[in-house]
């Protein structure tokens, strides 16, 4: 598959945009015009420095409100197509985007249409160009790609085809499956843009809130095998307006939106071999070959589940003291490392006491299990994300580390049938153990991990964890907070032994560094919370305390028993009820950006307490403030 | 008429928010119940923090999905309501918000609604509290205020009434002039919200889009007067969700509400006078009272233009140069104070030296043309503006001065029908004054000024120049810049004698500094703009250098005169045209956080360039990022 880009997805000066995509690895890319209007580089110089940097100019962009006009207007823009195309030809570009008519269009008429392309391809001919008409989902008389397709096919035109824009069919609904009948030889470009599902305006929808592929919710892999199965084989490009990644680093925004790209290549050809084996059976079908060729990935299945989490500080004491108070066990120091290692049943938490000076307490990384961490690292490294590089000794485990879009490192375990692991023996040899054997935190594990991702990486963290470590996003959810909506996205496995929260913290706190004024943190999973919690509080621990006002209104709300319900208040738990079951939770207090929470999940239950955030929310904030 | 404002539409505690209502001045809050059940106070607490603030408790906020539930559930719900009652009477509070359900309704019949409501207002009756029953725009069954006023009928219980709530009414497009015929008896709350006219989903749009009154685009006047000629004398209270808000400082922000109602109260009795002079004529109409008593405000008129424009730095030689390039004549010192005048025709630019040290040069002070700055300036002060003090001499003229909420000082100043300014005698005493009494500046004045505005202050400098200066906004404008969109806001006179533009600068420069990132600059108007580049250029002026692919396009758009094209990319000018008439304009290189632009319009040409915006910022940014 060819990859390509439109510069006005991008930050920055036409000159950084290009380099930034040459970085990134894109094949080509397209010009948006107002790039070029607005840069210092002479067209020669863009032809020359493309070149250079090893990129395509694979399309010009856009050419606006063309068709269905008066007789003098029709002039003045023949005369202005005809600038374009010399303008092209010292760029060393063949191909220009035209989009239905969105503004000046006075007749609706596909044969005044159909007359008017004519003389543009034929103009277009003259100048060796080829002009890829597309329907705008708003143009004003023509906005359904099978619509522009039928003039294209009535001009009948070499210098004529079509683009297909997947915001512009999707965002209306339009069919995909007609787009296999087109003449491959008049699609002439394919630009793809994902974006969530909202009910507004279509023009400021695509305008402000289109997303990189696997962003958003829109069905790409199925557009893309109509596409390939067409025959298409030209660029597929990326055109998405976004008013973040317009504000975001360049070289970073490059990088995520090539990132989706290759991972919709994998998701394209897996749905055509689906979609194949469906309709015909047995494999023969997925062998077919087709003329545009999609590249593979190294496998990659779900996490079997956390491995580890490990938190870093310079100063480790307050997390140690929670910990123990938690009911973890202390396991020993890493024979060659400053870490340390604790755990609590299944639940594994290294503190890392390598921090530089200074340093408050923060969520550093955490450990996946996965079938192979050699593939998953291979894939993961394909699409693009940056290893982790950990010192080893000879003899002990190496780790396949990646960075995610939040700098928290992500390792690659090999899981164990058994949910042990071979890495714990590097730690604590010759001292005691002093796990407790039984006790209420005997089946303690990793029930979820919550990380507060800055602003501008949001969407990017949604992409990586879909891609590399295929997690799944859930519908979001939005939180209030007293600094402002905290927007949290679940990602999670399929059976929900992995669940990853990604909370995006309200601009104000993330002027300053989203860590320090943001809290993040790990939740562990017990049978027995009032139990646990008990034996915490035996042992000093600080509690979030949460406010009576939230025990009254939680009576209001489910009519508890008045004993359980006191017992809820005296232990400063939470509590949540659904359809599928119960969920009692409680937090500890923060360390520096840190916090620690306990959960029992009873029956189906497979939220968070949602409804329970604004007070944890709110509790911290006062916290907080009054120090 | 008595004011409110609803917690929810404030950050920080409970605590924060109600002492910020009291100082910003409301008569009363409605609690929302969220920022109670996460409060740690108290409801004794909360009830006497409010008594010694002075500030009324007027509703306990939302109650959700009573009505037309099955029998189960309705006891579970008056279970719920019943909680809730014995909360509020500890609280000291009579009035509870119920919202037409939009979750567990299974029921859709009035009759069903009516007997399950009837419930309810028995069971307030019993513990003394007034429930006020809304339809939601989005109501599963009832979203029409008349269609819940026609259930309040219908229950006929005196502690029954309905709340009438402006977004809910205005959003769904409800005529509300029938507000008129119901009884004032039973309407027991006014809530009022403004928001932008978008197209999407009436939720999402409720949940985060809503504003101040004034700072959108819903007719609240006429809601108000509707709701005053009912007979309505209770509250009148702000329920604003939004998201900036919510992350902004509380206390500037319920001052800012607090602008928006007594605004709102002025505009709503000139819509009753206005209205009720058209129907019976004579001023007796205007006369005429009603329960809601309308506090009027010292009277606002347009600016006729600006006096002065007010630029600081604490090395203002760039400045000088930079002003004397343009042609501005030095009419020397101020007898007094460390400020320099410059002037142009009518245009007056003050350089003041007295700023802090290291400081870059920005735009300080605007002074604006007023039939009576005392007069301007109590309004203002009604309204809440800051006073900037500004010291004088004896036999000096008293400036009238505010401030605006991006910090620029705002001066009223007497105007004189010549278009001179008296207190320009206090500069320059002996000097020889320099200004060219000819050649292309004679006939100068200043066309606009842009100031960057905080993300966090775009709606409230809206309203600030509404309310206070009689400005109008326009629709605004987004310009693609190499970091973002930038969101354009165009306030002006009806005579376009004044015209500001408000900029909200991307996210990511606002991070640090808007001011040190974003540049902004004063505009000034000349009848020849060639002649005026060229002796500007003859004089070394430093331009904007714009792209010779600037100019290649300007010919495609406009097929324009070579000659005259020649003179444009010759002197770096810019061109723009529309049906009205054709704009020229050309900038300057910035100082500090300063440009400047020389404007001629031809015909009636009303805009500021807009297509060339991007071209100016792209330039801006690769020289910033250049050095």
């Amino acid at each position: 598959m060819r990859t390509g880009i439109a510069t006005v997805c991008l930050s920055g000066t036409l000159k950084e945009k290009m380099q930034a995509c040459a970085i990134a690895g894109f094949d080509g890319i397209e010009i948006f015009e107002q790039d070029l209007v607005t840069s210092p580089l002479s067209p020669g110089d863009v032809r020359s420095m493309a070149a250079d940097l090893g990129l395509g100019l694979d399309l010009y962009q856009p050419f606006r409100d063309f068709d269905g006009v008066a007789p003098d207007l029709l002039k003045a823009n023949l005369r202005r197509a005809e600038a374009k195309f010399n303008l092209m030809s010292r760029l060393g570009m063949d191909t220009i985007l035209v989009c239905s008519n969105v503004a000046t269009a006075t007749i609706d008429d596909d044969a005044v249409r159909a007359e008017q392309l004519a003389q543009l391809a034929g103009l277009a001919g003259d100048h060796g160009i080829k002009v890829a008409y597309e329907a705008l989902a708003w143009g004003k008389h023509v906005n359904d790609y099978e619509h522009a397709y039928r003039l294209v096919e009535m001009v009948d035109h070499p210098n004529l085809g079509t683009c297909l824009d997947s915001f512009h069919i999707l965002s209306r609904d339009w069919d995909t499956a007609p787009i296999e009948k087109l003449d491959p030889e008049k699609i002439f470009f394919v630009q793809v843009a994902d974006a969530p599902k909202l009910t507004m305006d279509v023009l400021s929808w695509s305008r402000h809130y289109r997303v990189f592929p696997g962003e958003g919710q829109f069905e790409l892999a199925k557009f893309m095998g109509h596409v390939v199965r067409a025959g298409y084989s030209g660029p597929v490009s990326l055109e998405v307006f976004n008013d973040v990644f317009r504000q975001s680093d360049v070289d970073r925004t490059a990088v995520d939106a090539m990132r989706s790209l290759i991972w919709l290549e994998e998701q394209s050809a897996k749905w055509l071999a689906g979609s194949a084996e469906a309709a015909e059976g047995g494999s023969a079908a997925s062998r077919r070959r087709y003329p545009m060729e999609l590249a593979t990935l190294p496998k990659v299945s779900e996490p079997a589940g956390f491995n580890f989490a490990e938190v870093k500080a310079d100063d480790t004491a307050r997390l140690e003291k929670l910990l123990g108070q938690l009911g973890f066990g202390f396991e020993g120091r890493h024979r060659t490392k400053d870490v340390q290692l604790w755990t609590m049943g299944q639940a594994r938490v290294i503190i890392n006491e390598q921090a530089a000076s200074h340093a408050e307490p923060s969520i550093a990384a955490l450990g996946f299990d996965v079938d192979s961490p050699v593939i998953a690292s291979a894939r993961a490294q394909q699409l693009k994300a940056p290893v982790v590089a950990r010192k080893v000794q000879a003899d002990e485990e190496v780790f396949q580390g990646i960075s995610a879009p939040d700098s928290t490192e992500i390792f690659l375990c090999q899981g164990s049938p058994d949910g042990t692991a071979a890495w714990t023996r590097e730690f604590g040899e010759g001292l005691e153990h002093r796990t407790p054997s039984g006790g209420p935190g005997a089946a303690a594990v990793i029930d979820h991990v919550n990380l507060a991702q800055p602003w501008q990486h949001f969407d990017e963290a949604v992409l990586f964890y879909t891609s590399a470590l295929a997690l799944e996003p859930q519908p979001f959810a939005e939180v209030p907070s007293p600094s402002g909506l905290v927007r949290s996205q679940v990602m999670t496995t399929s059976d929900a032994a992995v669940r990853l929260v990604l909370n995006l913290a309200p601009v104000q706190q993330a002027r300053s560094e989203v860590r320090k004024t943001y809290q993040e943190h790990i939740a562990f999973a017990v049978k027995d919370l009032v139990a646990t919690a008990r034996a915490a509080r035996d042992r000093g621990l600080e509690f979030l305390q949460i406010p009576a006002n939230y025990y009254e209104d939680l009576d209001a709300r489910f009519d508890l028993d008045p004993g359980f319900l006191a017992t809820l208040q005296e232990l400063n738990l939470l509590y949540d009820r659904d359809a599928d079951g119960e969920f009692l939770h409680f937090y500890t207090a923060t360390v520096g950006s840190v916090f620690f929470e306990m959960v029992e999940r009873r029956g189906g239950y497979d939220g968070y307490g949602a409804p329970n955030a604004p007070v944890r929310h709110a509790v911290q904030y006062d916290s907080l403030h009054r120090t």
